[in-house]
């Protein structure tokens, strides 16, 4: 089967898929979660092939490490699914209800997005935490992950596919592509793909942004900010610092770049150097930083640079604005953080930062779906429209307006016969 | 100033345009209504050499009558911008509220997009409507309005930008290009610019579609339908075809396609066909169709046409499901509508067919922002994210995530010292 008819059959399941209940999508997350506890056997062997082959290939330590599905990550798996199945359905809630006129009601009601492709790293645990999101929001999906864990993939979509049709899911609404040229295919699928979220390198995400016409959710860099202000707390600012660069250091949520009120600088700026130290955090500052701490210094391309490492770029600035400014200059609208004792500098950090996240006295390490209880994520958004930060169930929705009348025509109302009330309805939209 | 330059201008604008309060975007609306009001006269003036101009160059008659800017469409326009200046602030609502943890709240809270580009049409009072909508949602907007509205639409841009940068508007947050040329460089702009609202004919919106990476928000066409099903009322179905049909045909939520249950045709047909000739509509039907009525056949491509005329293509289906499945190949996903007694039909019909706006035993001419209680629309949109159907003030903002802590780190979390609560929180945003 190519490309093409792949899709062609997700969009074809996609519009039963819309009406199917939220009992039945509940009832297959649960057959799926059964199914991949009874083949642990068989996703483990396929995963240690996986391994094998990527061992060979001398892949890289951390992607071997998000490669390998033992019983721990699949005990995770499941705990996450089940938890799904028990989240609101995100389809069929009514969102506005406005008495137009007398026998005239008009409802907004959220509906699945229909056909989404999702593009994903090497870990097989994505494979499934997006299968189960996509199906619990009604909406067909086109999947393609890593090379790295093909066989695993294989397996996992395999067991996913078959128990969710089981259970009464459409068939042909989850599809496994394998190759980067299978890729190429789906970008030009806008007939069948209502929505792109790619999740991977810069360079990846930018490249699918800039080849496809359908629309793209997702984030090419998370250069994300913290600003110690001159009302902070000092053990408090160094703890968050030291939290947001290096309590993981490979994820788009964490500590690129560090911004320090000037009054506070020669305070702060030794407290934080030897606690990032002690890390191993290699620092490059402006030529105030320098002078300070004595860094190297930061070039100007340090400012736009998503590090990803044991790296931090620091700058001394005189106001709450400057950061502000300097934030939505280099940044890349994800995550920012102010520390402060100052309300009103928090307010205003809070306003005109632009980005998906804006936080005041706490990590940027806490931008995510599970943590914001969004149950879990389908990535990470730095979009201005539709769905921003952190991607769950509500973002894989939209709506539709449903106008329930008994033979009303506008000719009506354009002769003025009638005229119309709008008058908010109190009710959930039913026939 | 060249169009990078403006933009540019416009996006400085927009990150003060976030901050501003409800209480000076309201005031500011009320001062371009007066504004306007008091500058009647050269507002006319500049209309009628607009009007001279294009009668010179032969335009057509209906263009000529929506590019005339009188006082009654005056009036008009300017009972738009007083209700708008009314309606709730559609920035600063809080979506959602989490008590993550002891001392860390998460709030979802509306804000602007950022700056909106949009493309519109002849009429004069697009203009005006479209900036009254980005200033109330506080958006920065790059205007690119008809060629043949070119004067009148140079002095109410000037009008409405100084009105509203006295009322305390950051400067340059409303930029008008010129040229079609400026349009074709507006589209590369994906620096500055975050969304493109374009309003015109299929193939420009399709164009524009095309031709940037900046998401588009809009439709092409609108082949609407109207589906008669065997327990419709017949005087009911006629009636709602006639009104959907003739009521305005050069728009696009008017009626393209009429399909007809199998077991009515013969009773609503000749009379829809009475009905129709009576207004002068050119019918085209199916087999079915010609041998009950003697009409000329709809050839394939019928079926996929926006007429935007007095014509119509009939089509006899077996049931329901077969007017959704037609529906969903053939149509552009606008607004669809069922004449029926059949609750169970109704449900089916609302719930299967993918598109916008669906009603039942209603006219597709119905599908409007005005009209839904939205206030007004920047246009209708077809697009599956963001935002669906008549697109008003909702449409125009996005939401950032709040997270306030006081000194929360992840790794706390990751080690188990600590543990999320998720609980909803019955509070609004507030530092």
């Amino acid at each position: 089967m190519d490309v093409v008819e792949m899709a062609a059959r997700v969009k074809a399941a996609s519009l039963q898929l819309q009406g199917v209940s939220s009992q039945i999508k509940a009832g297959a997350l649960l057959s799926i979660a059964e199914a991949i506890n009874r083949n642990r056997k068989i996703i483990k062997e396929a995963n240690a092939e996986d391994i094998i082959c990527s061992e060979k290939e001398e892949i890289a330590a951390p992607l071997l490490k998000r490669l390998r599905f033992d019983d721990r990550k699949i005990d995770a798996v499941l705990d996450g699914i089940k938890s799904l199945a028990g989240f609101d359905d995100p389809v069929g809630r009514t969102l506005l209800a406005t008495h137009l006129d007398e026998g005239l009601e008009l409802y907004k009601v959220t509906c699945p997005i229909g056909v989404i492709g999702i593009i994903f790293e090497s870990r097989p645990d994505a494979l499934v935490q997006i299968s189960a999101l996509c199906l619990k929001s009604g909406n067909g999906v086109l999947l393609k992950g890593g090379a790295e864990a093909a066989l695993t993939n294989r397996v996992l979509a395999g067991i996913i596919v078959s128990a969710s049709e089981e259970a009464g899911i459409p068939h042909g609404w989850l599809q496994l592509l394998e190759t980067r040229g299978d890729v190429a295919e789906m970008l030009k699928l806008d007939a069948y793909i209502d929505l792109i979220i790619p999740r991977g390198s810069n360079e990846f995400v930018k490249y699918i942004m800039n080849n496809s016409n359908i629309p793209v959710l997702g984030h090419a860099a998370g250069i994300c900010h913290c600003f110690v202000d001159k009302s902070a707390d000092i053990a408090m600012a160094v703890s968050i610092t030291v939290d947001s660069k290096t309590q993981y250091v490979a994820v788009c949520n964490a500590l690129e770049t560090l911004l320090v009120h000037r009054d506070i600088a020669a305070r702060f700026m030794p407290a934080v150097k030897s606690a990032l130290d002690e890390k191993g955090v290699e620092l490059v500052g402006c030529p105030e930083t320098q002078a300070l701490i004595g860094v190297k210094p930061a070039a100007e391309e340090d400012w736009g640079t998503e590090y990803l490492d044991y790296k931090l770029s620091i700058r001394v600035v005189s106001d709450v604005g400057e950061a502000i400014d300097h934030i939505n200059k280099y940044g890349s609208h994800h995550t920012d953080a102010i520390v402060t004792a100052d309300p009103e500098n928090a307010a205003r950090f809070l306003e005109y930062v632009d980005s998906a996240d804006v936080f005041v006295n706490a990590s940027t390490r806490f931008s995510d779906g599970y943590v914001f209880g969004l149950g879990a994520e389908v990535g990470i958004s730095t979009s201005k429209i539709h769905a921003r930060g952190p991607v769950g169930l509500e973002g894989l929705v939209i709506y539709k307006y449903k106008l329930l009348g008994n033979g009303h025509i506008i000719d009506d109302y354009a002769k003025k016969k009638k005229t119309f009330e709008h008058k908010p309805l109190k009710k959930e939209f039913s026939l």
